[in-house]
């Protein structure tokens, strides 16, 4: 397997923590030699989208992913209609932005809720309700299902496998505007992953692939990912399972790192994630 | 479905925080009403197994689990070997103390090691290994599948499915002395679960039933969980699937909950206990 190139990796800008307003952000990705990024919506919607992405062309990057979905379950059907607003006006930006996809983080359970089953039907209507706005605007949706551990409160998507049956049921077809992204820090543990990877890579469906490390022992269960390198997950084996799937996309960092990488200089961040990129990814 | 009755209840010794010595903890959960207790391997190898299991007899408490096994996943072969020897040592234990079952923990990945499958594969070895040990001893060895978030320390056995198809290759008749340890603590945000569990039911493979809920937030990934009824997991609609899966056995708490209940005295612990497994569960 040939050694990544730096113009086929992105940078989620939570690796670098947010410290900086997006444009010095943008401006650093670029300098540093990679050939894309992906932003977050509260940065964006923070300052000017078209400006951003003007920026964003002017140094002709790639936006791999936009991030993210506004959570779809919730307690009252206003404030369920109310979220699927959300995420049609960031699908707008998503288009300006040329994202390759608007990741969907779907939610985890509402508030006093213990009815997963319903959560997850909010998610299937929600994404359902999204799925004509994505194909008009051009713009393929992302379900990322995360680690299991984001069951209650994030996610009750959790599975290759569960996101591959709602893919398939919403779009049998698959007209192209929905899709999986596979991130190797939420899905490494899956029994069959290999298995997993490849029969969404058959149908098309994968449409971002996000890397950082599952670290021993795990000091948090959101702020404390490692750096790709620093921990148990065979990064070269997995990038080797997802382009035999027929992945060809971008490779996307994505760190978040509270007490470790976020009090780091950004360009020493930056340095790192581009030598482990090219060398255990 | 009916209310659950003390007698059918369980409690894991870790719930009270092996604050005191064996023998006292013994005595309060009979006090307390409980029909039996789980205890672990590290306080009954500290006394005299033959002294812990005539108490137990006396008192008329079943000893719903003994927990639980050394790791199987090792850096060296003799290390490995050692894992099982180590485990036939314990299952001698576990038949004297007339133990439904032997709790397997299986393990995580090796010191050093980013391979799963090799991981995996020894621990397929490993239970197979014990497997003619624990037929000739009568005691059945219960497979845990852990939460996924446990994969890299603890456990490679990650779901109910996965447990299921361990059990089958290595024992595909069912000779009664394999089965799976149903905890709703790591389990419960199968996308599949109703299915997952009617299938080892149906196979006759549940040899326990553990309980406890997830918080949310969760603020440690191992010693933060709650009792019944504090956090998100639907746990009549899970008795009611492992029951309907044709499990009659009792049902064991276990809580490790550093911050929380370890903090509390141990007759206010089973007092709540008692309450919630009559209320919630």
């Amino acid at each position: 397997m040939e050694s990544l190139q730096l113009n086929r990796c992105s940078i989620n800008t939570a690796t670098l923590g947010h410290r900086e307003p997006l444009d010095l952000t943008i401006d650093r990705i670029a300098k540093a030699g990679f050939g894309g990024l992906a932003p977050w919506r509260h940065e964006v919607e923070a300052t000017d989208v078209t400006k951003v992405a003007k920026q964003i062309r002017a140094l002709e990057l790639n936006v791999t992913s936009y991030c993210r979905s506004t959570y779809f379950p919730a307690a009252t059907e206003q404030q369920r209609l109310a979220n699927i607003q959300s995420n049609v006006r960031a699908l707008n930006d998503a288009a300006e932005l040329g994202a390759e996809c608007f990741v969907m983080v779907v939610g985890g359970l509402p508030e006093g809720s213990r009815d997963l089953s319903a959560a997850r039907s909010q998610v299937w209507d929600g994404i359902g309700a999204l799925l004509d706005e994505a194909g008009k605007l051009g713009v393929r949706l992302a379900i990322e299902p995360l680690h299991p551990m984001y069951a209650g409160e994030r996610s009750v998507i959790n599975t290759i496998g569960q996101a591959h049956a709602l893919a398939h049921e919403l779009d049998p077809n698959n007209g192209g505007f929905l899709g999986i992204a596979v991130d190797v820090y939420h899905c490494w543990w899956e029994p069959q992953l290999e298995h997993a990877v490849s029969s969404i890579g058959q149908n098309n469906r994968i449409v971002a692939y996000h890397v950082s490390d599952w670290l021993v022992p795990t000091t948090d269960m959101l702020l404390d990912r490692g750096m790709m390198g620093d921990g148990v997950i065979d990064l070269k084996r997995f990038r080797n399972i997802v382009e035999s799937a027929g992945y060809s996309g971008m490779v996307e960092v994505e760190i978040f790192s509270r007490d470790s990488w976020w009090t780091l200089p950004p360009d020493q961040v930056l340095q790192t994630c581009a030598y482990r990129l090219q060398s255990v990814c």
